[in-house]
């Protein structure tokens, strides 16, 4: 395996951070330039010694073998053009964004498409900023490739290194699929999260406090309305479609809970549930 | 503090068991009768030392000073009065149920209420029956008392002797207000994490695996879904008025997400979040 000598890490958030302390942790890297477009946050991250160096956008392109992009997903559709226009062909690209479908259409027909590879690893919590960052975050983890048959040779075998170093597994698939996907399994677990810590502040406002009446159930449900809006309103817009469906598929759901409750109908309240209780099995294997 | 000498749990899931176990733990109860419609749980409670004899229900509620209702609410609201008909005024009853206002309206009248305390500790977690127990469940709980001014201070004291010895901080309220409030904190939660479930359940079915996409957050989000159908069709159908108030809150919320993201409305998105990130400081102050 060779090593990359120099890495550029463009967002240093928690994920942009959690992968530089882990590629600085094995030694993969012997420089980590980075940029932020908050100072404060740059400094913050040279002062947990998570980067060696801040610098401009051009500098960091211009230096970095390896760029990594961690920039809500509007801003990767924007920028990631602009840094395919300056790489050369040793210069690898990747981005961690949580659509891909609008940022793969973005650069479809680039002349160096070549050069990037389309990331997600499924890994975060709902804290931000440099300060959130810990090594182990993507420690046995999926990282999904999209549309790799565009990425060239080279360019794949560098993200599949940082890949497996930061902990993950592979897994591989197109854009169109993942935003489908992905759409089911985290961006409603976000809505309905945002929703409920929502709905419950909306009533304490004209009502006593009741968070003490609230247990772990309620804490674990409700532990992504902490997520950062910054990252998820572009997300929600990015992947506006598929959402739209996963969530009149939810409400079509909780509608239905209604009926039955308005009905009083214990036997298919149960019925429904049980068949939810499969969740148990999907989560125990997948260990999460 | 006297020392109860015989307990009776009625019901012997994850509540009455946990329980029954801190109370033996602590040198509390001398000896612990319990019962459950299910012989093999009775089995597995005296395998697990929970308890120290299975017995018939009558017999139980002959011989325990305490005797505490662990079952489903619409099973206590059917319980409760025939164990009222039945104690002398030396035995105090409680209920651990998650609904309330049901149950009291039962009793109200009943010319033993005052040997009744009306309890709904905060704890629990997605696991069922005896071998999910742990003697710690309850420790800095809060344990909600409804309607004190209607128990007896003999019933009321012991019944805040095992509240504290369990670990818990007692609240009260009416059961009126408890079953609103807790629909918001608990039974939201509950529906929305089932509902979360099915629907992701639903679109696997259809499609292929995808729930290795699935993160941590997925993970906290649908916890809830393990829970038990039998606890939890009940205490739906017992707390309908609150629940479909609460359900459409939720929904009309949901729509709303709906309508932003269709208008791709980053900045209304991005001020509806920032208003549910405040559930962190409500969580943080919890220590959840």
């Amino acid at each position: 395996m060779e090593r990359a000598k120099h890495i550029g890490i463009i967002g240093l958030g928690l994920m942009g951070s959690s992968l530089a302390l882990k590629l600085k942790k094995i030694g993969y890297v012997s420089h980590v330039y980075g940029y932020d477009h908050s100072a404060e946050t740059v400094q913050e991250a040279l002062n947990l010694q998570i980067i060696d160096e801040g610098c401009a956008l051009k500098e960091l392109i211009e230096k970095a073998d390896l760029i990594i992009i961690a920039i809500p997903v509007d801003a990767i559709k924007q920028l990631l053009p602009k840094v395919l226009n300056l790489v050369d062909k040793t210069q690898v690209v990747m981005d961690l964004g949580s659509t891909k479908e609008g940022i793969a259409k973005q650069v479809f027909s680039h002349k160096n498409r070549k050069n990037y590879v389309a990331c997600h690893p499924i890994a975060g919590t709902e804290n931000n900023g440099p300060s959130a960052a810990f090594s182990s975050l993507f420690q046995d983890k999926v990282n999904i490739i999209c549309d790799r048959e565009q990425s060239s040779k080279y360019a794949l075998e560098k993200a599949l290194e940082v890949v497996s170093i930061a902990g993950m597994r592979p897994k591989y698939m197109t854009s169109k699929e993942h935003d489908r996907h992905i759409a089911f399994v985290s961006h409603l677990s976000h809505i309905s999260s945002f929703t409920l810590g929502q709905t419950v502040l909306e009533v304490e406002e004209d009502e006593e406090s009741i968070f003490d009446m609230a247990g772990s159930g309620f804490a674990s449900t409700v532990r992504l309305a902490k997520s950062s809006p910054d990252m998820w309103a572009p997300i929600f817009v990015e992947n506006a479609d598929n959402i739209l469906e996963v969530l009149d598929a939810y409400i079509k759901n909780l509608e239905n809970y209604k009926s039955m409750i308005r009905k009083a109908d214990s036997t298919l309240l149960n019925q429904t549930m049980k068949k939810a209780n499969k969740i148990r099995k999907v989560l125990d294997s997948n260990a999460q």
